[in-house]
């Protein structure tokens, strides 16, 4: 851990602080509701994949009944395939996961656009376009919110063609501002040369911030995200900015990490709390 | 490998094709040298490391009785440090890569910028910037050029704040347009959603062009290249852009992977031919 060098600007509100449900990526749902509750946390953020488990009605019920809020879900996207069968097929999906957002609370459904299934990335673009553009009607409609989430650039190929704050706000624009927006993380974004004028420029689109941070050397590329306070990241920087620009919503701790995956559940909720006071 | 799906665009001439030699990095210079001269490879870029554990004096002799023409020199850079003092050290190693490449013919000393060393990536840019003015009296004097080459996203934190190519052109138009240019590497720069209009605008100023590819998954971060046409990069795409900026000179391929160092380097050399006629 290193120190903490922003000085002037306060830590941010413990209420806003939510659990990822990846963070604790080991854990049923049933399991990170529980943690949550026991150790103050107010929001989480499921997965798909961990509703699923459960069943969506129980899901449902059991956030429901915690008293937790729900941040978003994780997550729909994915748009381009090589087959207009398959693009098809994937916008059914997101739909379903609209449903499930619906059903269990949550107000945003985060989307990772997909990578570049050929030497095409200009293609793949236009297919998330359109994507986006097939997908927004059923949301609005719900009352669910579209979280357009660039990933680092290192995910080009295989997870996400839109890659920076700025390329995902120029999409979000193309749709109405109650309904699209972005979600800022910034293990994805602290490296870029326009950052902060993309941030606020993002002003009334922000839809959700996700926090971790950037170890070097990298502990892996898809689970290469580290603690906040261990890597080079300027949390609180970024976080003030994005709170200057509007965003006062929940703060997602979204860490994929295998070490953290394989410490006591309980353990890292209680060091990211202490962190998220300290750098975030 | 994958089929090529681009067409109307021409081969690039075989003439222009210029080993690097961390592309083979189990060779000494003797070596590598050899091989390109054999191979009919007319170019090469020697790595300082290598040059040094030969000597300058005889490196820069071997190079000049091969008949082989020198590309480029890798590499400068890495300007941020903690301590002022460590910074005119950098400053002072920098100056010597000018003489070596002077000596050894190199037309152009290629600059990986350096990392953010603490939690301030606003002044390690900054000191980059500090560097490349203190370097360039010197280098121009000398008659080499200085090629700022951005670096991928992922090496922000260790390797180059310098990250984009609209970024490195920003910082090289500072300066006068025969000295200080950048070093487009498209492994470095594929996922860009302004690569092409930041190509365009470099125009004059492009004084080095890489190629390698990126395939899914990545073998490894900083060993994470791989033999043209075995990724997702749309190679002769770009190589005609660049082409079209108007840059001329040798194709260095630069292929950073631990399977293919492990390879007899005749293979890899034959292969990488083939290669660069079906793919760049």
């Amino acid at each position: 851990m290193r120190e903490n060098n922003v000085s002037g600007i306060s830590p941010p509100d413990p209420a806003r602080l939510s659990l990822n449900q990846i963070t604790i990526n080991h854990q049923t749902l049933l399991e990170a509701v529980d943690l949550c509750v026991k150790q103050g946390v107010k929001w989480i953020a499921p997965w798909r994949n961990r509703i699923h488990e459960i069943g969506l009605t129980r899901a449902a019920q059991l956030l429901r009944e915690s008293g937790l809020r729900v941040s978003s879900l994780c997550r729909g996207g994915f748009f381009p395939a090589a087959t207009a069968a398959q693009r098809l097929e994937r916008i059914g999906d997101n739909r379903k996961a609209v449903d499930e957002a619906a059903e269990i609370g949550a107000p945003l459904l985060v989307l990772v656009c997909g990578g570049a299934p050929d030497r095409d990335i200009d293609g793949a673009r236009q297919m998330v376009a359109d994507g986006i553009a097939a997908l927004e009607p059923y949301a609005r409609e719900r009352g669910i919110r579209l979280g357009i989430e660039p990933l680092h650039p290192m995910f080009a190929a295989d997870r996400s063609v839109i890659v920076t704050l700025g390329q995902a706000l120029d999409l979000a624009l193309r749709f109405e501002a109650g309904t699209v927006g972005i979600v800022a993380d910034v293990f994805h974004l602290w490296w870029d040369p326009e950052l902060y004028s993309q941030i606020d420029r993002a002003a009334g689109r922000i839809f959700g911030f996700h926090i971790s941070d950037w170890a070097v050397p990298l502990p892996g590329i898809l689970a290469g995200r580290s603690m906040l306070g261990d890597g080079v990241i300027e949390l609180r920087r970024i976080r003030a900015a994005i709170q200057t620009a509007g965003y006062l919503g929940p703060i997602e701790v979204e860490i994929l990490n295998e070490q953290i995956w394989a410490s006591p559940p309980e353990a890292t909720l209680a060091t990211l709390k202490a962190r998220y006071q300290e750098f975030a």
